[in-house]
C-alpha cells in the first residue's frame, strides 16, 4: 500500500464526546494506520468559553484540563482554529465539529461547518444542527470546495444509519422511515409502563446521567425532531427543518397511557416518522403512538433506539442499537475520518 | 463520469431467483446506468437438467421457457458457459451462481465459484455452500486471480449484512453473532405457540410456498447451520463447515414447549450463534432457545428475521428483515453486481 495519509484535526468544541473522540483514536492508532491508512494528528482545540489552542507540532489532549480551558483566541475560538488549520501541509485537514445542538437555528454549529468547508477543510460532526436545519446547502458547498461533509453520528450515535443506506443498499430507493431515536423519553416510557411516577422517573434519569438538567429537549420532542428532520433531509432530500416536523412530545398524562397500553398488550412509545405523499412532498412526525407487541419497535426498553426505513425492493429494514455510550458517539466521528480516507484514496 | 462500464453476466442455474434477478436487472437498467455506470448483458445460461445457452450478443432470457429448458451444452453446461462467458471482452465478466444448497458439500456450487474464478470472472452467488464450506479457500483464489468472490444473498437475503460489516463498520472487532436466519422454523414456532399442531403448521407453510417440499433441510437445522458457518468464516474468520456446527433443530415436542414458554411471557426461537472463545477457537450453536421478551430476537414473529452482531466499540447492534421475498434475493445479487462496478472503477 502507498504510504499512510496524514490528518491533522481540529477539534472545535471539547466536551465529553470530543474527548472520548481524541482517546479512541489513541487507542485505535494501530488499526487505522494498518487496515486504512490513516495517521491522524490532533493540531487544534477550540472550546466556547475557554479560548483556543493550537501547535502544528500537534496537541496532546489528554494534557488539557477537563471542562478544555485551553488559551488562545482571537475573534471566535472555532474560527481562529480552522484558519490555522487551512494552512496545515497535511493529506487531510479535518474540522471535528462537536457542540451542542441549538434548536432554534442550528447555530454556530452550522457556522463552524461552514468556516471549514470555505476553508478546504473537511467537516465531520456529531452535532445534529448542521445536516437538521441545512443539509442540502451545506452538501452542495462541500461538494463545489471538493471537501467531505459527514456526520453519522447525527442520529443513533455510532450506528451507521446514513453509511447503511449510502454504502449499502444502491438501487433501493427509500420511501420513509420511522424510529425510536430518543433514548431519554424512551427510558421514561419504560419506567412509566412500570408504575414510576412521571417526576421520580426524570428525577432518576437526571441522576444517573441520563437525562440533561434541562430536559424539555428531549421531552418535548425536539431532539427526536431535529434527527427525524436530519434524516428526511438526507434520505428523502426532504429540505426541511425541525421546525417543519409536526411534534408532539411526552407529558405527565402518558404515564396513565402508558401504563393502559401496556396491559392491554401494547407499548407506547415516541415513534419519529416521515414519509413523501403522492404530491412528492416528505412530511415528518414525532409523536407517542401505542404499538401492538409485534411491531419492532415496541420491543425497545430503555437506552434502545431502533430505525425501520421502508424501501420499494426490501419492504421494511430495522436496525436497532441496544446500548448506548460515550464510545458509540466518538466512534461514529471516527467511522466519518475513515470514509475520508477512503474517498481521498479512490478519487 | 467516464463511459459505461460493460457487464457480460453468465447465469449458472435458472430457477426462481435467476429469473427474478433477470428481471430486476431490466427494471433497474436506468439507474444502473445513470447512478452506477453498469450496462449489463446476459451472454449465458446454463442449467443442471437442460442444458445451456451462449450468445455474446446477448440473450432474452424472458424467451426462455420456465424451467429454464435452454439448449446447448457441451461436457457441464455451467463450464460451457463459463469457458465462454471468459473469452468476451466486456469490462466486466460475471458468472451469477444460483444452484440450490447442497449440505453435504456445498457442491456443486463451489466448483462452479472455482471455475469462473479460475477463467478470470468475478462470481456472485446467492447459494450459501461455497461460503459456508470454502469461504478462506475461494476468497484467496479470488484475490489471486484479481476478481471478487461476493455473495451478499446467503444470508438474510438482500439485506446487507457482510457490506454492513464491511462497508460500514471500519476499526470495529466483531465478538460474536446471534440470530434467528431460518424463515420456516420462525414461522412454524409462531404457529404452534398460537395451538397449532406441527404437521398443520408444516402443510400449511408447504402448502403456502413457505415450507419445501422435503422440509428436512429447514426443520433440521440445517439451512440454519449453513448460514451461521457462512457468517462466522466471514466475519470471524472460522474456517468452518456447516457439519462443525452444534446443530439442533425443531421437532414435533417442540409444539408443548412453544406454548408454554409464551404462556411464561417467553418465545422460543431457532437462534443461529457462534462466539470466539478465549483459546480463539470460534463455535458455532443452531438450537431451540426460550428468550425472553426484551430480547429483539424474542419480537420476531413469521418471517422476519434479525442478526445481532457483538462488536467491541458499539456493543450489540440488531438488523432486521422483516418481509422476505424472491425480489429480495434477487437484490443481493444486484448489489454484489453493483460492488464489483464500484470496485472496478476504483481499482
Amino acid at each position: 500500500m502507498s504510504a499512510a495519509l496524514r490528518a491533522d484535526l481540529a477539534l472545535v468544541g471539547f466536551g465529553n464526546v470530543a474527548r472520548r473522540f481524541s482517546r479512541l483514536l489513541e487507542e485505535r492508532r494501530q488499526p487505522l494506520a494498518r487496515d486504512y491508512d490513516l495517521d491522524c494528528r490532533i493540531v487544534g482545540v477550540a472550546t466556547r468559553h475557554h479560548g483556543a489552542r493550537y501547535d502544528p507540532r500537534g496537541i496532546d489532549v489528554g494534557d488539557l484540563p477537563d471542562g478544555g480551558s485551553v488559551t488562545g483566541g482571537g475573534h471566535s475560538p472555532a474560527l481562529h482554529v480552522i484558519d490555522r488549520l487551512a494552512q496545515s501541509d497535511a493529506d487531510l485537514r479535518v474540522v471535528v465539529e462537536t457542540t451542542t445542538l441549538d434548536i432554534a437555528a442550528g447555530q454556530p454549529a452550522i457556522d463552524h461547518v461552514r468556516a471549514g468547508i470555505s476553508a478546504g477543510c473537511h467537516v465531520i460532526t456529531a452535532n445534529k444542527g448542521p445536516v437538521a436545519f441545512a443539509f442540502a446547502a451545506l452538501r452542495d458547498e462541500a461538494a463545489a470546495a471538493g471537501v467531505n461533509f459527514l456526520f453519522e453520528g447525527a442520529v443513533m450515535d455510532g450506528i451507521p444509519i446514513f453509511n447503511l443506506v449510502r454504502e449499502t443498499l444502491p438501487v433501493v430507493e427509500l420511501l420513509g422511515f420511522r424510529g425510536v431515536i430518543n433514548s431519554t423519553t424512551n427510558h421514561i416510557l419504560t419506567a412509566l409502563e412500570l408504575g414510576e411516577p412521571f417526576d421520580a422517573a426524570l428525577e432518576r434519569m437526571q441522576a444517573e446521567g441520563i437525562a440533561e438538567a434541562d430536559p424539555s429537549l428531549d421531552l418535548d420532542g425536539w431532539d427526536a425532531a431535529a434527527k427525524a428532520a436530519a434524516l428526511a433531509n438526507v434520505l428523502l432530500d426532504a429540505r426541511m427543518s425541525p421546525h417543519a416536523v409536526r411534534r408532539t412530545g411526552i407529558q405527565k398524562s402518558d404515564g396513565e397511557r402508558a401504563r393502559l397500553a401496556r396491559a392491554g398488550g401494547k407499548r407506547l412509545k415516541l415513534v419519529a416518522s416521515a414519509v413523501r405523499g403522492p404530491d412528492g412532498r416528505v412530511s415528518a412526525t414525532v409523536e407517542p403512538v401505542e404499538l401492538p407487541a409485534s411491531d419492532l419497535l415496541a420491543g425497545l426498553n430503555g437506552k434502545a433506539n431502533a430505525l425501520v426505513l421502508s424501501t420499494d425492493l426490501l419492504g421494511e429494514i430495522g436496525i436497532c442499537q441496544l446500548e448506548g455510550s460515550l464510545t458509540h458517539t466518538a466512534y461514529a466521528l471516527l467511522s466519518d475520518l475513515v470514509t475520508i480516507g477512503k474517498r481521498q484514496r479512490t478519487r
